[in-house]
């Protein structure tokens, strides 16, 4: 089984490419060549900036018949400045534009925090932070008129899944409540420095699909100048000695845990060895109860990704 | 200063008298022993079962001329099986009728959780269990359709000022998007095993005032067989040193690392000693910026009051 039906009736593989940071200029080629590798699912998001490139590299997969559209998964994500009722669809079609598509496969609201509508032709992606770089400019959007445009996102075609990203119980439980089209899926950040079992156990008593981001921890931050107080996960002894016994590499070790909890992982890699090595994380051996444990034992609560950081006024997580 | 004040312009009382597991028999006795020991806040709830004696007590209180009604800061909360929108106002004038008041000073929502419906006439209060005492069924009231409702209510003068109990952030700030009325209070569990420091930075910039529970932490627990695997805060080595240095109780000391946060407390007791004890928390000198730092340090995170722990459905903290 390598992938998740959706309510929709939607086959979602289980590992997937991340297109977090991965740079215009060598993302059509790096999505052409991981379609070559095998990879069927790729998550995008208006905010990596890079759809468009993106798109590029799955129309010349499918140009030269490698793939048809139907067989690839694509997810995006719609940003916190376009949450206003009056321009999700719109946002949506020019997303769409990018990637060149007529509708993806999951599209997710990428935080439950609303900020003012920029307009793409003057400044995209727009981050976090006004143009001056510094102010956040919060908006009055409540996530339920967000969820109703996209809801007819999907009566209308342009998406066959909805669902969330960064959002916790209290605000998805309420998104239940009224949601027409319940979410398809929840993207949030878990590694073993951050297990979330709580939120893993909501999503099953909703029966709701949760894609595991940041699979590898503090690694993907770095670069950032982020989670530097944390050691480095694929270096951790625990996950090289389970690595060892298990004849797994360290980074599949991490994505394991994750799927063999019955996640689904979106890994991002530059170089075609690991990327291959990443799509392989299915194969093998589970990895045993002990080594679970042991895994889900760093778990520290190490949120890396949390907009509270940047203005206490999205304290989404607290 | 001995009260904050709220929007509305209320004067909210800092150390207020939680009702809270006040036996029915002897509530109304001790809420007016409470006033004449100088209490004027009474933190009630609709699941307290207890509102009609808490009344009583304050009645008598009045009676005796004591106090007069405007003396007092009556808090209650509206049950999670009274969310829906065409029973929260019938379901306040119930509770006020019980009290017997005209209004409250301060209208909670309990739980961000809705349950079906339960007639008051025919078992009251109705819990988290439907009849059975072993299913929990839930209802579909978004919290926006409830604190709609609730607005109605400070709009007739049925309360002075309303707010919500045990929200999380993502929650609260979707609720400030829709909010005509700002909720004036959020109150939720804090002590020094469980710190919430986000929580209370996202207050801050809301400019939210916060109101702790269970500020003795475990102890108010056990004798529900809670909290047994925690030791007593106000035996730990820790709180007692902090008692003997400042001269302060170790209860004192746990209510005035509170306090001293800007936050309020609802502390119950049963002896009247403690019970002035309490009150004069805000008396004498402040807790050390060591001695605040060493109470906050004992922070493992350790919920209490989580509904989770009855079903997933209602993981609200995940």
């Amino acid at each position: 089984m390598s992938s998740l039906t959706l309510p929709s009736g939607s086959k979602m593989p289980i590992v997937g490419f991340g297109l977090w940071k991965v740079n215009k200029d060598t993302c059509a080629e790096t999505v052409y060549n991981a379609i070559k590798a095998g990879y069927r699912l790729f998550d995008g998001a208006a905010d990596y900036g890079n759809e468009q490139e993106a798109g590029q590299g799955v129309k010349r997969a499918i140009d030269e018949g490698l793939v048809k559209r139907e067989d690839l998964f694509i997810t995006s994500k719609i940003w916190n400045s376009f949450h206003g009722k009056d321009v999700v669809r719109k946002t949506t079609e020019l997303q769409l534009k990018w990637w060149g598509l007529d509708y993806f496969d999951l599209f997710l609201i990428h935080f439950p925090v609303s900020l003012k509508y920029v307009d793409p032709a003057e400044r995209f992606p727009p981050g976090w932070h006004a143009a001056d770089g510094k102010t956040v400019e919060l908006a009055d959007d409540p996530l339920q008129e967000t969820w109703v445009e996209l809801e007819k996102v999907v009566d209308d075609g342009l998406a066959k899944n909805i669902g969330i990203s960064n959002c916790s119980g209290s605000l998805l439980l309420d998104l239940y409540k009224y949601a027409r089209i319940k979410p398809a899926n929840l993207q949030v950040e878990i590694h073993p420095y951050m297990t979330q079992e709580p939120l893993l156990n909501l999503a099953k008593a909703l029966n709701l699909t949760v894609t595991a981001y940041s699979s590898f921890g503090p690694l993907g931050w770095y670069e950032l100048d982020m989670g530097k107080g944390a050691q480095n996960l694929l270096q951790h002894d625990i996950v090289t000695k389970i690595a060892t016994s298990s004849n797994k590499t360290p980074a599949q070790v991490l994505l394991r845990w994750a799927t063999q909890q019955g996640m689904l992982v979106v890994p991002k890699s530059n170089s075609k060895e690991r990327l291959i090595e990443n799509l392989k994380v299915l194969e093998g051996s589970d990895l045993t109860s002990e080594d679970m444990k042991a895994l889900s034992g760093l778990n520290i609560n190490l949120r890396l990704n949390n907009p509270a950081e940047i203005d206490p006024r999205m304290s989404i997580f607290a």
